[in-house]
């Protein structure tokens, strides 16, 4: 298994301490946490477990359809976005380009299937050029491209227009694109540059979200692929019967209706964006990048081991992307938290400055 | 999608009532629900949701390796034992023998990944033939064999010493046994016949379990496959991150624990079964089969659509066999429920008998 973020357990286990005790940059989760109430609920809830979840999830897919603007056939909803990307996958069954640095298990699903990959290296400042990556398509056709958009780690966002030149000629080339979108709701003008708006039009497009991020749920594994009726149901052939939990069904019920904390997380991550942007552009030996997302990819200018290993004895968990292809040791990236933590951050990083 | 038992939102829909309005004899759960405090305990865990799981599922592994004798090394937890059987199904990657009838879902895996399916008809009574299964294995070598133990939905059961002698000679024709046990903790002489005792003995040997019928957790999508290191370092090589929810999680570590919950479970179940199979055996047009899981299969001398309307409308729903490969429209499968509710089953059948 690959290492990702957020696993504040094996370093609460290497630091004989509860996990709950350390301060997690290395997740992308809203700081905000999950919708109030939803916890009353979930009590009044408990007893759906002595229950199969409904096989047909028609409740929830009728309230994501209302929450995207489209219909319950565009929608397949899974165990975590993860579920719906190995599915997607093994459905498209074609080899993949993928521009990177990127989420590293589009690669290790691509692999374990028997699928090529070939990683596309994004331009200087991990900006995507979608000219020269079409260039590269038209000269040996991919049967698939796997784009994540807001870009995890790099935090990198390619808007409604570019994203449909995209579509247009990837439809001409017979490729198929899945789109990760599980940080889409962070950006600026969501949802206006969500590839969702655009799955009527273009067959060759499986977006992918999740409750995880943005309703602060990673904990709940829930997330759904929309696309064209015709490959949710080549979808829904391969899928396993009840995938999604039957709690999860619930929660994610519940938060699609509160959409004042919608609101007020873009309000509060957008400012705290900008805030860490600031502080961690004033530090000297830190360089961070432009995000839309609730992250930011920094380079610095120390082995990003020996930070990681200074802030853990401060109890501070941030990711170390050595182990992100495309990217080194000289690479972290950071979550946009609450603004008391966010200062601590800071406060800890600018302290290490004068060791 | 292949219709299964427990879909109790979807005949809710039909019937306009709410799903727990209906008594539900199709899905194989344990009549005393989950165990005692269980509830209380996720109350107080909620806020865990806002955390990924941990993605190694230490402590889980731990309470499970003691539960079945064996080593964590030995264990791999999953979203449900559908999970788990797809990866086996997917990690072994060869055609299949399947003795039928039996749970449909292994064939559709097969199928989905282009693995070649045979179906081996069990004998008489369906009580499955080793000897006669070996020497069809002699014949043509399938890569894979796979067993449901007690079987879904005849209830007939291999114990040890057969399943032994059947490990031994698939070993020896290099053939990879995927034996589901999600019913083997309902046994007259459980743990003694388990495959987990096998393991150690057997590397062509994965054992499926799961938290759903025996503990009463459908809705929270928990399972585990059991087998030797070697092959569960094949299953993580596959599995996706996360794949049990930080909820299902707690559940099973917390039920685990509740030993006098697992005695008196098979002793209830024991005694109503006993109940029903004799209620039953007193109905002339109704000939049940014996079982030794929750659940017992029966021939009817009438349509089985006719009668599962007839019970619909009464709010009793029952699993019509019809779709089960080797089984037609004169067999019904009948959860073993509270003393209650399976008086009032029999009740309806003898007053359907008077029509």
């Amino acid at each position: 298994m690959i290492e990702h973020g957020g696993n504040i357990y094996k370093f609460a286990r290497i630091l004989h301490r509860e996990p709950s005790q350390i301060l997690d940059f290395s997740a992308n989760i809203n700081p905000l946490g999950f919708p109030q109430g939803l916890k009353e609920y979930l009590y009044h809830s408990l007893d759906s477990i002595i229950c199969y979840p409904d096989p047909d999830y028609v409740e929830l897919k009728r309230l994501i359809a209302e929450y995207i603007n489209l219909s319950p056939e565009n929608i397949l909803v899974g165990n975590g976005a993860i579920e719906l990307i190995s599915l997607s996958i093994q459905t498209i069954g074609k080899d993949a380009i993928i521009p990177i640095p990127t989420f590293s298990e589009y690669a290790r699903i691509c692999k374990v299937n028997k699928l090529n990959v070939e990683y596309f290296p994004m331009g200087k400042g991990f900006k995507l050029d979608i000219e020269v990556l079409i260039d590269r398509l038209r000269t040996k056709r991919h049967g698939m491209l796997i784009l994540c958009n807001p870009n995890n780690p790099t935090g990198g966002f390619i808007d409604i227009t570019p994203l449909r030149f995209l579509l247009e000629e990837t439809a001409k080339l017979d490729i198929f694109v899945l789109l990760d979108e599980a940080f889409v709701e962070f950006t600026e003008d969501y949802p206006k540059d969500s590839g969702v708006n655009l799955v009527k039009h273009y067959p060759n497009l499986c977006v992918i979200r999740c409750f995880t991020k943005f309703f602060g749920l990673p904990g709940m594994r829930l997330g759904y692929g929309v696309a064209g009726k015709e490959f949710i149901d080549r979808l829904k052939e391969r899928a396993l019967p009840w995938s999604v939990n039957t709690l999860a069904d619930l929660a994610g019920r519940y938060v699609l209706k509160d959409v004042e904390f919608m609101e007020k997380t873009r309000e509060f991550i957008k400012s705290q964006r900008r805030f860490l942007l600031e502080e961690l552009s004033s530090i000297e030996w830190i360089h961070p990048y432009p995000s839309q997302a609730n992250f930011i990819l920094a380079k610095i200018d120390i082995d990003s081991s020996v930070l990681e290993n200074y802030l853990l004895k401060k109890g501070i968990l941030i990711r170390n992307c050595g182990n992100f292809e495309g990217l080194d040791r000289s690479h972290i990236r950071l979550a946009v938290k609450d603004h008391n933590s966010n200062k601590r951050l800071i406060d800890e990083l600018k302290s290490f400055s004068n060791i």
